[in-house]
């Protein structure tokens, strides 16, 4: 027997993505997003739900381009305060120590010391409520060549992603391999 | 220097989420993502993204509804074979040892054993390329007392989701806490 707990976002796993924007002066900024995530294969393209109150929302929209930056756990610190400060008082990345790089393919900066990131260009807006979801097709992934396993794919045990629950408001790393994908199922395939 | 991976969907970590709906014929069936995710606090809502060949696609369409159900570790096979298999051919439920239970919500089935399950009402379909996304307004969620913590909030710990990465097509566990959200970031506010 469940229990009821009401109409809350009380989902997980989520991720732990910063948004990586220039404003309208240019001023590279970062947004912390747990409501996101893959939304198509071809094309390529993740989803970032933002409020309109948040200054990255004028900046999708005015420069079409977004990047989504995942970072290691070390950088939880970093994570929260970007999902908490606002980049209309403060330069997020000097007070988290991180270097903003200029995209070569999109209109936004990405993080240098984030393992994996992925360079978007605006491809929908879709209005849900409180947040606006942003769909970004996929120009580009880059990671550093660390994280990189012998077939040239990002390794998440050297990623080290972060992993949020919104039900309690907790970040965690990343647990064992539990099975492989397209494989342990088939024992159930007939 | 990062090095360029193209424009795969090379991020991480994904949610491994089981879609349950009733088709034309009123049976019930489950469809595994990846793509999805929470996309708005207000209504709380959250999305999936299938293939228009799925046989859960049509029957989102039809019954305007379905719901998100969340796996402990322990249903790593049934998670997998779900996201294999097309309810065309064969009875994921039975197959997989689920038992269906019809929501009193929504017109979709959700999974007896699995200790957090999200009923959905569809409220927006949307088309970006080989995969269509569907927006749910969350109508209520339900979970197992024992996942319960002392505030009547799911924890993870007990949950124990799956996280899938699809870089490499793996499962993993969730691992340690690193941190509280809008809490261990506040250490970098002024």
């Amino acid at each position: 027997m469940k229990k009821s707990l009401g109409k809350g976002t009380h989902a997980m796993p989520t991720p732990v993505w910063l948004v990586g924007t220039y404003d309208s002066e240019g001023k590279p900024n970062l947004a912390t997003v747990a409501w996101g995530g893959v939304c198509c294969s071809d094309p390529a393209s993740v989803t970032v739900s933002l409020r309109k109150s948040r200054h990255s929302y004028d900046a999708i929209l005015k420069r079409r381009a977004f990047t989504i930056n995942v970072p290691s756990q070390a950088f939880v610190r970093a994570a929260d305060y970007a999902g908490m400060a606002s980049g209309r008082d403060a330069d997020k990345f000097a007070v988290a120590g991180l270097t903003a790089v200029r995209s070569e393919l999109v209109d936004a900066p990405y993080v240098a010391e984030f393992p994996l990131v992925i360079e978007c260009r605006l491809l929908q807006v879709v209005e849900i409520g409180v947040h606006t979801q942003f769909i970004g097709e996929i120009m580009d992934v880059k990671a550093d060549e660390e994280v990189l396993d012998e077939n040239g794919i990002a390794d998440p045990a050297k990623v080290l992603p972060l992993v949020y629950s919104p039900t309690n408001r907790t970040y965690y790393g990343l647990g064992e391999v539990v099975g492989k994908g397209f494989e342990i199922g088939k024992q159930l395939m007939k």
